[in-house]
């Protein structure tokens, strides 16, 4: 149902192997690309993904190594003829920033809407798809992004023949809307069990560790988690750059309990995180390495 | 002595196998760029070099497939602990594009001195390197470029001997200075043989075929040039889009003559070019497909 891709997994500056950290989500033909640092184009190529059916971009923040692909990005979007219009997320200064980069992109076939995030915690919706925007603690103004696709009940036949109207009005009801019959008014809840348990996908880089990131990614599906540093001896590196050591983002993992979580924006001077691993497993056993191209395919739960 | 390589060979857009074209030239511990489009800076470091000696940046043009990878490449020098000043040189506007591109890059442990072209032609010298700008034929303001090192005549110590001056002042002589000695002056041309043949490397992407390519690219060591097409069924779309086919760039190698050439900037639809290269190679022989990471160190020819 929720298709999703780590594009790169790298901080600071792209790589020959690896390329900067960006999530390419894809729901019902649309896609949220989150982060398109240098390069994110030749990432979603190399993974056989079109940038065409984006149609939210969010930006965490604006570090170069999070939006300098976004020029030639809308340019290939362009050229690929998309002509409807492109959504952007992202803190305050978005439309400046967006405006200034497009000094070389200045001509598009589609319209831009700006939204800039004003509140700590935001969300918005995009057809059934949601995307959670919180504050998380950077060196700047930088958010994290939990996109959810929330889960109706089960439609309750034997609740919906108790009902005195018609077969006609249950599809409405069952699509959440409210009826009203000779006088009498009907509420979907009426025929519906309790909402059932949604998808969620939480993503956080650039960030020191901090409740929110908890409270977010509380039961996600997948919890991408920055982890700039692998030894635990540059716990003062990860402070003063205000960045996450693989132990403290397990941490973060353990107490929120996704069912998995993927680490990633490695700096350039991490070459293998997988050293690492048996420590941040010891935290929280669910953890894997993210590397570019990483892909996992979220259902609905079994209920 | 002069030692460049093609760090990519596209056009429009970066591709997984395919950086964008950009020039990387190394002489006597400094290199010259020429443009930097999204992920040059991995394309540098693919090819094992580092953007840190790069004391010269020049831009063809603003179209964004030469400048987007400008940001990532200052901020990665920047880590990279750089501290002398970087000159670039593009058209008309750069100081205005390079500002507003550094929005995502506005702090840097290096001055940037942006020189704009005023002229049709225009040369810059940098320490026995000569940088000559020629106005070519796009569809916004385009230059070529040409790096040059002049190579000095020969010192003729017979017609030294013959000067009633000491050895002690030939060393000036042959640097090129006028010396004053006992009231009679002596100048380099008395002690050094005609100048002779230096090195040359001639660029040029995006332009239609011009006579002033011509006078530029005239007996260069290496002709750098755009070949965007393969198909000369695309000659329309060349003229179009002011670009050039396979077969307008061997006409103008052939009235050039260069020692060789090698053909970039192609279009993502040109999946290879080699099918091509005999057509090319009827009309100038000396002809190779530029492909990423190309190199050839050039040395002065023996005289």
């Amino acid at each position: 149902m929720l298709d999703v891709t780590l594009l790169g997994c790298g901080g600071m500056m792209p790589l020959p192997n690896r390329f900067l950290t960006a999530l390419l989500a894809r729901y019902n033909g649309m896609s949220v690309l989150i982060d398109c640092g240098e390069a994110t184009q030749i990432a979603l190529r190399k993974c056989g993904l079109s940038p065409k059916p984006i149609g939210v971009m969010c930006f965490t923040h604006y570090h170069a190594d999070h939006i300098s692909g976004l020029p030639g990005m809308l340019l290939t979007m362009g050229n690929a003829e998309r002509t409807e219009p492109l959504v952007m997320i992202g803190p305050k200064g978005l439309t400046q920033v967006v405006a200034s980069l497009r000094i070389i992109a200045p001509e598009l076939p589609f319209e831009i809407i700006c939204k800039e995030i004003e509140e700590q915690e935001q969300t918005f919706e995009f057809d059934g798809m949601y995307i959670d925007a919180f504050r998380v603690k950077h060196n700047v103004v930088c958010y994290g992004y939990s996109i959810r696709i929330p889960r109706a009940g089960r439609f309750d036949v034997d609740a919906a023949m108790q009902l005195p109207i018609d077969r006609r009005y249950w599809g409405r009801l069952q699509n959440g809307e409210t009826v009203t019959v000779d006088g009498a008014t009907y509420t979907p809840d009426m025929v519906m069990g309790p909402e059932r348990t949604g998808i969620k996908v939480t993503y956080t880089t650039d960030t020191r560790p901090t409740d929110r990131i908890v409270h977010y990614a509380e039961g996600a599906d997948l919890f991408i988690c920055e982890g700039m540093y692998g030894e635990d001896d540059k716990a003062d590196k990860a402070v003063e750059h205000k960045h996450m050591t693989f132990a403290e983002a397990a941490e973060l993992a353990a107490r929120a309990n996704p069912k998995r979580m993927w680490l990633t924006h490695y700096s350039p001077s991490l070459v293998n995180p997988k050293p690492f691993m048996d420590g941040v497993r010891r935290v929280f056993a669910n953890a894997e390495p993210g590397k570019d191209g990483k892909n996992l395919d979220i259902v609905f739960a079994e209920e």
